[in-house]
């Protein structure tokens, strides 16, 4: 559903956001540029045919889940133990009750995000343990700093949609926290987020908060949480991830199905033999939420990397994951579903230049392939073991880059500028004629972190690097944020709620 | 013409060259990747029309050269004073005798690289004044420097082309520094190499050394130079740049015309403008070389970038760039001319994430969109008066894995890695498995640069950015040059050629 007609509209208010000093939120992002699909159609189709022989043939595990094996032996896959061999073709039968295109709705209708289609929403980096800072260092995440990370998500221009937890708030017992992080999401910020429940318990918590801020009856026809469900890879799927699933389902709440594949470790080392072996598991993981509720919001999901063959560690934005994010968001429209890839991944340390060519190439493909949730978008280090304060503004400029490249080359009387050209003329300059002037201000998108100045400039401000400057960057937006408020009785609502939880929970590292 | 046939051939030796501990050239590359395109055929036919009106109604001047202008006349164009008005449609048709690809011969025949079609050739930073290293930090660039940089163009594995000038040697008289250059780039390596000829007497002198070196005849159906020619943006051509492009042409070594428009200064704030404006020069300028010599090789280049509306600095790596190294490459392909533009360029002063962020968004879109001439790929900084040597290996590594990725997907029975999943099934790992074992050495580039170690390992490292471990990379690929060698014969012809005219030129700053 192309919203050509808000089009326009949309074109205005990001020229206008780019040109205002205060931060404005951009829509998100409804592409026009084409698609960009890498493989032929015979190589998508091998990928495909060795996906349903996988699902055949080799069978997925559900593990520790018995309800999950029950809904598969009624749909006529063959069970046998917690092994599920899917016909080939069910799956993909099944899935045509998934919608090509769902919204999500955020406590501000302004900032409802939409995923398919020609929609790109951009999320930060989400689930790592460690923070740093140029100041501090690293160290254990807070919940002080992942209320940090909301307020700049909050507040940054091209991040859409808050994403999941940008660092696990360490100091809180691990069967409590999802309910602070949560609630951090629903209360600093107005635009959506994700919920990443690790148990059936965490999902029905974050269903639960969701019902007290929306009402009950508001999340029957409204997703608001998206649930982030990872495989096993290879080939199985857990009891609790299969729980969180189900809950989410069964709520009409949105899932994503993500496997989190390193070619060599988790998968094959070949790109090929991962996109078959990732398209299995996907739909395998959809099929199933469409099992629960048919119709329930689904995106199809890729986390991909390589391992190091000389360490075995993981390895990002190389020439193979490149191509299996255009592999996953070419694969994921020939099923009629969202996807979600991305997103400014990296193994780098620290906010080099290591980290900043991984990222770009990992983040430009993301665009240009069409994906439509594009995750870990912003902040990411460290192979996702960090999230970076520095790392998370400077990427954040880029998204507002990627945002302006994704409306396309503007080809309108005003984009052609012949007549700045007729007045100009040869061997003179632009920097002063009516177009430029007319125009100058809304031209190009202005960086918060590059610098641009000479040579000279730069070192008598004392020759900052990127992330030197990153540093005052996040500072001054913390400073600027302004609380987005929230409605008194909604948050009693969701603190009563925290508070009976908490009651029944003692502290604990798993729930039981 | 695809050279299908190689591709085996091609993609075992690019494994192989991967997998080994030694240097290792790769061939230049044949895409095995769609070319991307972003612009609609309605986009691309208003900027052509555009161009076209550009060319008839405003006209380009071609300044301080009675001969340009007396071609133009005889071929029917309109020309009042230096202004030449050319009829819609005759630069086209002029262009139809420009070979649509040609072959570029090195010293070392397998050395040579292909211009056009499928073939994309990686070069380095051509042009700037000052080096930097992080030893000595930023200084004029000596004729040690530029030697330096031509033995690391000469060793990197995807760098298949030497390029231009990697930096001026500035303690050489201007009107003599020429002759030092270009006989450093046939001298330290055997693989090809542009010319930078900066006026006619340049060109000739660039023509004279190539006749030592190969011989006379032999340059008669066989480019070996390339020669760079800029046009002075907007519309504008002068007569030391028409000059020495006449020379080349004469001679039948290869042009490439490049306008350098930073949009907004030398060409309209708008990307749709600064096409039209650009595919107007480079069709006026590479007419000429038509009208000079019909048949002889040339290359349609932009230089893209965009000023900074705050300060007027040169920005790079930014939307408008990016739009505009796909919209380049998709105009070339209609025109029927090979492309150059590219490559790894920033504002950048230091090697640091806003330079890797930069050149990965010019770099990688180069690649996409089927560039066939990836200038100023590798060193660049600070908008072009730097060349780094940290920077260079740095960009280097990222030009392997683009050349990895220009492979596309292995689709193959061992890429598909069926056994592989049979083999290791649900709930295991792929670390020892058969096909692992089998492709693990040749299954994923080897960065030079990244560091893919712990956080606690890189820390007892010394902590260190990428731009630190390249300063390691650099020395040793220096100490490790061996030299290519050359027939004595022609050594000394060259050195004779180059005493004979340093005998008549005395030290100017221009010749006369």
């Amino acid at each position: 559903m192309s919203d050509t007609s808000a089009a326009p509209r949309r074109g205005r208010e990001i020229r206008r956001a780019r040109a205002s000093a205060r931060t404005v939120k951009y829509p998100y992002i409804r592409r026009k540029l084409p698609v960009v699909e890498l493989l032929s159609t015979e190589a998508v189709e091998i990928i495909e045919a060795n996906a349903e022989t996988i699902l055949a043939e080799i069978g997925i595990e559900f593990r520790r889940d018995p309800e999950s094996l029950r809904l598969w032996r009624e749909a006529g896959a063959d069970v046998a133990g917690e092994r599920v061999h899917i016909p080939r073709g069910l799956a993909r039968q099944l899935l045509k009750t998934a919608p090509r295109e769902f919204e999500l709705y955020a406590r501000n209708p302004e900032r409802n995000v939409h995923f398919g289609g020609d929609a790109t929403v951009f999320s930060p980096v989400g689930g790592p343990p460690f923070v740093t800072d140029l100041d501090r260092g690293r160290r254990y995440g807070t919940l002080e700093d992942l209320k940090n990370f909301i307020k700049l998500a909050h507040m940054a221009p091209a991040i859409h949609f808050s994403g999941g937890c940008m660092c696990e708030p360490m100091e809180i017992a691990p069967n409590k926290r999802h309910l602070d992080v949560q609630y951090s999401f629903f209360r600093f910020s107005d635009q959506g987020c994700e919920a990443t429940p690790e148990t059936p318990g965490h999902a029905r918590d974050a269903v639960g908060l969701a019902r007290a801020l929306f009402g009950t009856a508001y999340l029957e026809d409204h997703p608001v949480v998206l649930g982030n469900i990872n495989s096993n890879s290879p080939l199985t799927f857990d009891g609790r991830m299969l729980g969180a699933l189900r809950e989410f389902a069964a709520a009409n709440q949105g899932t994503i199905v993500v496997p989190a594949v390193l070619a060599g470790a988790m998968g094959p080392v070949t790109a090929a033999g991962c996109m078959a072996e990732i398209l299995a598991e996907t739909m395998a993981g959809m099929a199933l939420t469409q099992l629960v509720r048919p119709g329930a919001p689904v995106i199809l999901g890729s986390f991909v990397g390589a391992i190091s063959m000389r360490t075995g560690a993981p390895t990002f934005g190389t020439p193979e994951a490149t191509q299996m994010i255009f592999a996953t968001a070419q694969l994921a429209r020939r099923l009629g579903v969202p996807c979600r890839s991305g997103g400014s991944l990296c193994s780098s340390k620290s906010a080099d230049a290591q980290a900043a060519y991984e990222s770009a190439h990992t983040l430009l493909p993301t665009l240009l392939a069409g994906v439509n949730l594009v995750t870990h978008a912003a902040g990411w280090l460290e192979g996702g073991l960090v999230a970076g304060y520095e790392k998370f503004v400077m990427d954040a400029d880029q998204l507002a880059m990627m945002q302006v490249l994704a409306q396309g080359m503007d080809i309108s009387t005003r984009g052609q500028a012949l007549d700045a050209l007729r007045e100009v003329g040869p061997g003179s300059h632009f920097l002063g004629c009516e177009h430029t002037q007319a125009n100058f201000e809304t031209a190009f998108y202005q960086s918060t972190i590059a610098d641009y100045s000479s040579y000279e400039q730069w070192s008598a401000e004392g020759a900052l690097t990127a992330e030197q400057r990153a540093n005052g960057v996040w500072k001054k937006m913390l400073a600027e944020y302004q609380d987005p408020g929230i409605d008194p009785a909604a948050d009693e609502a969701m603190l009563a709620f925290i508070a009976g939880r908490k009651a029944v929970l003692t502290d604990a590292v798993e729930e039981e």
